[in-house]
């Protein structure tokens, strides 16, 4: 018998192209508007934020975009990834089912972000940026950026929301051992930060405020960019590396996919591992379900409203169509497990609108549940993003024990969790309750979206 | 060019035995004696602590052991580890020497202790233990036992020393994460833990005040067994699957070490790593300089004296002949990076005394800074034990550059430093500053070593 557990491509087996998954779909995702004209931008509004070649990439129709040389070199640290049967789980299980799962936790920051964070700082070093400005939240992307960027010799600026930068340490020592500075967001730094702090002294910050003082930052100073962790095609476009080495290596298993799930926050894990395999299904050469796992505090595609609004709460972004909460929105302090951003990478919420895709929001407590049974099974101890993806994998097993099917179920571990265990500490300790967004709740947190039309 | 940096084995290139060198060695290692009558001890005094087949392990002289199948299902989990060759490091450091270094921080655990960890839960399993007892300091062997008890089936409950259990509460919470118990020690729980705490009553307690307390429970109970992480004959030897892997990826990579450097606490993670190529050497196959890295701060190889002394603090255990600070040595509290055991491991102190390995003390602020630079260049944080060998590594990759020789150098980084970094802070904050030991302090430390002839 086959008792494979880890399926491992050589160096040789790195793609060489990003795939965009716009050149296949029926229609192309509507375009970014200005935010005062309305009418769609051109690459010269987003030239005081990126650099032209990632512009180009956010906006091409071409099918595949080569990776240059020296961001493979940097990929190959770590890609390509594992690739591993969960024959462990199964077992807990007692499951038929066949379940697989694609490990980004063995990169630099232990997560699928330096997938884009190397790119990123690689294409503003070819054009002479010295200095990057970004966000984070409890650190995963800050970290990716700051490990990319001392690569490439270039510095690393990082807005961290207040809350996470005192009660989460390791994350900020983390970029800081790899040479970034760190700030809190709010902070006195950018006006955007002064106009938050002088309503409200003890914010502790959010996604959008510290998105704001990032780019309030990168656009004052022409040696300055700013980098964006989800959302954005070029982003989601650089995370395809991990569907592709995914589909070759669930070819060396033999099996293919009857269900991918995968965990959506702004959607660049979601996007990165099934945009390949969503190719396929188009073309007729395999069926699965696609299926994308949202925290029930924040639950942008399954309770948000389609409709433009803008990336940051102080409005200086353009205005994106995406499945959102309203750019204001602040998801529950109770809420452990990532996934925190008020809206929904375009490009995911237009294949949503297309129907190619299902949207399901779980509670934090099943997830949870869900991380510290695949880590007494597999070792592994997940993130808490990834294990909205591991409870709708192991729902998804269970049910193959009722009905007897062998489904194959696939799913990303996007990152291991040693960073994040006071949550996990937390939930043992019984201390996480369930927070489920109200309809009303949901309806107040809209009644600012810009009105486009 | 050949360009690869990861040297890959795939699963079925996992060792199917362990190696002792014992077999190979120019004469055995002295045996343990009895703390009463000195004299030698039998299997029998062993076994309220360990069961049958790890007793028998400690004591063989067969040149290979078996692994059981369960327990390679188990390693194939992450093993084989990676190889890699550090071409960053290599070009930031502008040598022509090659430096490979073993990388065990894909575990579980995020280190080499699971190596060891899973056969000897599952040796007690087969035996019908349903407990294992241990200590841990900072929590690298605690997190690899607890998650090795979990995929058994049986108990864990671990004494981690009070400083860290206060300081660094991460591995705790994923000690609990895999099912584990865990208590400060010194602790009210045992006799030897409450004779600490009468005189100290606010002492941060030492590895071998823990040892002390889980060896005392273990005794006291027939279905409770203790397991050490390190110091014992088959401790090292599970660990040579890290040095049989790295002997086949370097004749992948078409090289064979000049000289091969790794860090020493109770010196599991050297052995494992060097054992393999010791058997080479001896045959005369090849012939690199094997050097052992310790703190400055705990120097057992380089300042301690070579005597019968205890394991533990409360002398509990048989005694061992090894390298030795003496039994109530307790580092300066200012040293920031593992490797605090008073001793050394018997195999590893008897073959030093044989001549065939070299050794040499760090301070803390080289083996940190050599952690920083390691992480800026290949990505990859290191646990502050392997920043000793780094530290040592470039010392030799910088003196090729001056010689202009083209040396290989081989490493193993034993463990990534994500759960560290609080250590890197207080380095990067100017707040370590080195301690070393003098003369003075050891001949004071020794004053109470068993008199044993």
């Amino acid at each position: 018998m086959d008792d494979t557990v880890k399926y491992l491509l050589s160096e040789d087996k790195l793609p060489t192209h990003w795939y965009n998954v716009v050149a296949d779909l029926p229609s192309p995702p509507p375009p970014p508007l200005h935010p005062a004209t309305h009418e769609p931008v051109g690459p010269e509004a987003l030239a005081p934020l990126f650099p032209m070649a990632l512009i180009a990439q956010e906006v091409t129709s071409e099918r595949y975009v080569e990776i240059p040389e020296a961001v493979r070199d940097v990929y190959r640290l770590w890609r390509p990834s594992p690739l591993y049967r969960a024959r462990r789980l199964e077992k807990a299980l007692d499951t038929p089912a066949h379940i697989y799962y694609k490990y980004e936790g063995v990169s630099p920051a232990g997560s699928h972000k330096p997938n884009t964070a190397v790119p990123q700082a690689y294409y503003n070093a070819q054009e002479g940026v010295t200095k990057l400005t970004t966000e984070t939240g409890a650190g995963q992307w800050g970290s990716a950026l700051s490990f990319a960027c001392s690569l490439f010799g270039i510095e690393c600026e990082v807005w961290q929301v207040r809350a996470s930068y005192d009660q989460k340490p390791y994350r900020r020592m983390m970029m800081e051992t790899f040479g970034a500075s760190v700030h809190p967001s709010p902070s006195d730094l950018t006006a955007s930060g002064r106009a938050v702090l002088a309503e409200h002294p003890d914010s502790p910050g959010s996604l959008g405020i510290a998105i704001s003082e990032a780019v309030e930052m990168a656009a004052a100073d022409p040696a300055v960019r700013y980098a964006l962790g989800s959302v954005l095609n070029h982003v989601l476009l650089h995370q395809t590396v991990i569907g592709q080495e995914a589909l070759a290596q669930m070819e060396m298993a033999g099996e293919t996919p009857d269900v991918i799930v995968g965990c959506t926050g702004g959607g660049s894990n979601f996007g990165g591992l099934v945009f390949p395999f969503l190719r396929e299904k188009l073309a007729g050469r395999m069926n699965p379900v696609i299926r994308a796992v949202e925290p029930a505090s924040c639950p942008s595609l399954t309770k948000g409203r389609y409709a433009y609004d803008f990336g940051d709460t102080a409005g200086l972004t353009p205005l994106l169509k995406m499945h959102t909460l309203g750019h204001e929105f602040v998801p529950d302090p109770i809420h452990a497990g990532g996934l925190r951003y008020h809206g929904m990478s375009p490009l995911i919420s237009h294949i949503y609108e297309l129907g190619l895709i299902e949207a399901v929001a779980k509670p934090q407590s099943e997830c949870f549940a869900a991380g510290v049974r695949f880590a007494r099974a597999e070792g592994i101890i997940p993130a808490p993003e990834p294990t909205h993806a591991l409870a709708a994998a192991i729902e998804e097993a269970l049910a193959c024990k009722q009905t007897g099917e062998t489904k194959v179920i696939l799913t990303a571990l996007c990152g291991h969790g040693q960073l994040d265990l006071p949550s996990y500490g937390r939930y043992l300790a019984g201390d996480l309750v369930d927070h489920q967004l109200s309809d009303e709740a949901v309806a107040a947190a809209m009644a600012n979206l810009p009105v486009t039309s």
